[in-house]
Parts: C-alpha cells; sequence; structure tokens
C-alpha cells in the first residue's frame, strides 16, 4: 500500500486495523509488526511517523471511541423532547447497549493492571463527561423538577464514577456476578436521589458485557 | 550519628526526618541530601541500603501511617458493645478527626497528578480497607438489623470509594467548598441504605482538612 495523500486515512487505517488485532489477539500479544503484517505494503516508518508507540495506538484508538461516545451524550444532553431524567435514563440505556461495546469488552487490556490507563479513565470521566455532558442535564432535571439535588456538579461525579469507573468490569475485574450485584446497590443509590432511571434489561447487559470481558482474562 | 544495630530504629528515624520535611517543604522541594542534613551523621550509603529512592520514603511513610489507621479500623470492627451501624459511625469520626490527619494533609504530594499513587490509594481502599474491615461490619449490621443491603461487599466498596478516594481533597485536589457539597451528597447516599450515620461536625472537619491542603496547592 502506498503512502497516501491524507495522513487521516491512514491514520484511520491504522487504528482500525490494530484495534481489531487487540481484539483478536488481546492488546498484550499484538506487536507492532503484527500491525505492519496486516497493512500490506504500510512501511514500518509509515507507522512511527504517527505513532511514537503501541500504547500511543491505543490511546488514539480510544480516544477515537471517546468521541464516538462523547456525540451520543451530546446529542440527548442537546434535545428539547425530553426532561432532565429521561436524558439520563436514555444515556444509560444507550452506553450499555451500543453493540461496539461488545468489541470494546472483548479487546480491552486490564485496566485493574495499567496505573495510567486507569488513572486517564477516571480523569476523562470527571473532568470531561460529568462536567460536560451529566451536570448541564441534572441542572435541567433541578429546573424542570425531575431531579432532587442541590449539588448538580458532586451528584454528577459521584454517579459517573460508580457507573463508569466503579461499575465497569475493565476497572475492576469484576466478575459477572459481582457487576450484577454493583449494579442493585447502584440503583438503590440512584433512587435516592429520585432517579429511578435504570431497570433489568439494562442490569442483564451489564452481566452480559462482564461475562465476554472475563472470557478474555 | 553511627549506624545502630537495630535497622528498624534507623528505619524509623529516616521515616520520621523524611515525612517531617515532606510536611514543611513539600515532597516535591524535599531532596535526599535534605533528608541526610537532617539526620545527623547517617550516610547517604545508610539510606540507600534501605531505601532506593525518596519515592520508595514516600510509600514506606504511607505504609507506615496506613498500619496505623488500620489497627483502629480493626479495633473499632472487633468490639463487641456496638452494632454495625455504631461501628460505621465511629470509624467516620474517628477518621476524621485524627490529628495525624492535619500533618498528612499538609505534607500530601498531589496524588491527582501521579497515577501511581492515586492507583494505589483506590487498590487499598477496595482490595484492603473495604474487604478486610468494612465488609464485615457491614455483615454484622445486617445480622443486628442496623443495615439495610443484600450485598454487604458491593456497598462497603462504593462507601469506601465515595469517602477515601472521591471525597479525598488530596486525591481530587477539591477546595473547600466543593469537599462540604460533595459531603452533602455522600451523606444522602448513605441514608438510602438507612446510614444515618454522618453529621455536620465531621461535614466542618472535611472542609477543615481540604482547606488545610488547599494551602499547600
Amino acid at each position: 500500500m502506498a503512502r497516501n495523500k491524507h495522513p487521516e486515512e491512514t491514520i484511520n487505517l491504522i487504528l482500525d486495523v490494530s484495534f481489531r488485532l487487540f481484539m483478536e489477539k488481546g492488546y498484550e500479544q499484538t506487536s507492532i509488526q503484527d500491525i505492519i503484517d496486516h497493512l500490506g505494503g504500510l512501511s514500518r516508518g509509515a507507522i512511527y511517523h504517527h505513532f511514537k508507540s503501541k500504547e500511543e495506538i491505543l490511546e488514539a484508538a480510544t480516544d477515537r471511541m471517546t468521541a464516538e461516545s462523547n456525540r451520543m451524550l451530546a446529542d440527548i444532553r442537546d434535545r428539547r423532547d425530553l426532561t432532565g431524567k429521561e436524558k439520563l435514563r436514555r444515556i444509560f440505556r444507550e452506553s450499555v447497549n451500543r453493540p461496539v461495546q461488545n468489541d470494546i469488552f472483548l479487546a480491552a487490556p486490564g485496566f485493574h493492571k495499567n496505573p495510567k490507563l486507569f488513572f486517564s479513565l477516571v480523569h476523562d470521566t470527571v473532568a470531561e463527561v460529568s462536567v460536560s455532558y451529566i451536570q448541564p442535564i441534572i441542572e435541567q432535571g433541578i429546573a424542570d423538577g425531575t431531579i432532587r439535588t442541590e449539588y448538580p456538579k458532586q451528584l454528577a461525579e459521584l454517579i459517573m464514577l460508580a457507573a463508569n469507573v466503579w461499575m465497569n468490569p475493565m476497572a475492576f475485574n469484576s466478575t459477572a456476578e459481582e457487576s450484577g450485584r454493583k449494579f442493585m446497590v447502584f440503583r438503590q443509590m440512584l433512587e435516592s436521589f429520585g432517579l429511578d432511571i435504570v431497570d433489568d434489561e439494562m442490569r442483564a447487559r451489564i452481566v452480559e458485557l462482564a461475562a465476554i470481558y472475563q472470557t478474555k482474562q
């Protein structure tokens, strides 16, 4: 494959191929050479022109997925036909149901063994997702009477840390059974804020994702 | 100072002096040479005999404090005159009121900038504190009727992640005001599990600790 004039396309191709390999073989078992072998004529130099290391490829692939997820969050946040509470319900349902989640959970390296990835998950959750998407929705929910709290920023942080980090099997290496039990505690916590927004269907899906993840551990 | 026959004493002396310097000057601003200068005749070699780096000294000093805190947790866990709920209340009060907390909050390096320290705080909270101390107390509380949950392990984890990590100004660089607001959300969460165990006095103390921490940032 010749180097093309559009670096965007080359980058996306590298990320597509790498992500599929991380998925099939696992991150640790995939070498830069494996990635090269699956990129037709692309040279080692062309890869290193865009990425300094395998870890950087993983970060870029993760960022690309985060960007997709953030678009979903922004779309729901900006709707005018839903209350604050309905938006939160929609976000949780969409988050667990996205089919790409299956791939992510199959591909994911153990966050629970990698301080840097774990730290960036927490940072992204608190500094990006909570502030930019969840807090404005909770503020709307306070105004429209569907959410009970005087502390929208802090409630957004606690809910998202619980959902994105603690309940994330990749972050804590939870078994399917533990994930189901975490979900029940999370549900009880949400209800104390008037948030009856998660249901048994979501629980089943979270248990399923944890089971998918555990097959690779 | 001559090297003594009791390495324990040498180690404790190094940790005492280092911790005081980290406190007075800040961790980043303290060099190994500063530590040597305050250890009388102790040689550089004697320090390096026990610790490979400044970071290792910090870890050992932190472990020593964790050990003290774990003794407090074990003492309360093993009492026979308190219900499960009373034990949790006692633990929260003792944890925030220990005078050494002022020193810790003055000395602490920014966990929020250090993935490794942050990760070990989370790991210690979930794998040690929750499992060894809080879960057995919640199980007692279920048996004696003072705590309502079917999920003692998961509730222990969520409470301790919220208390030890999220509400810890060292981990999230919270201001005094934010800490007070986090506390209010935490209190509402606890109450949904029947845990009316924190009060305004604890809130004031947490705000005070956050303010102490912020003077060093």
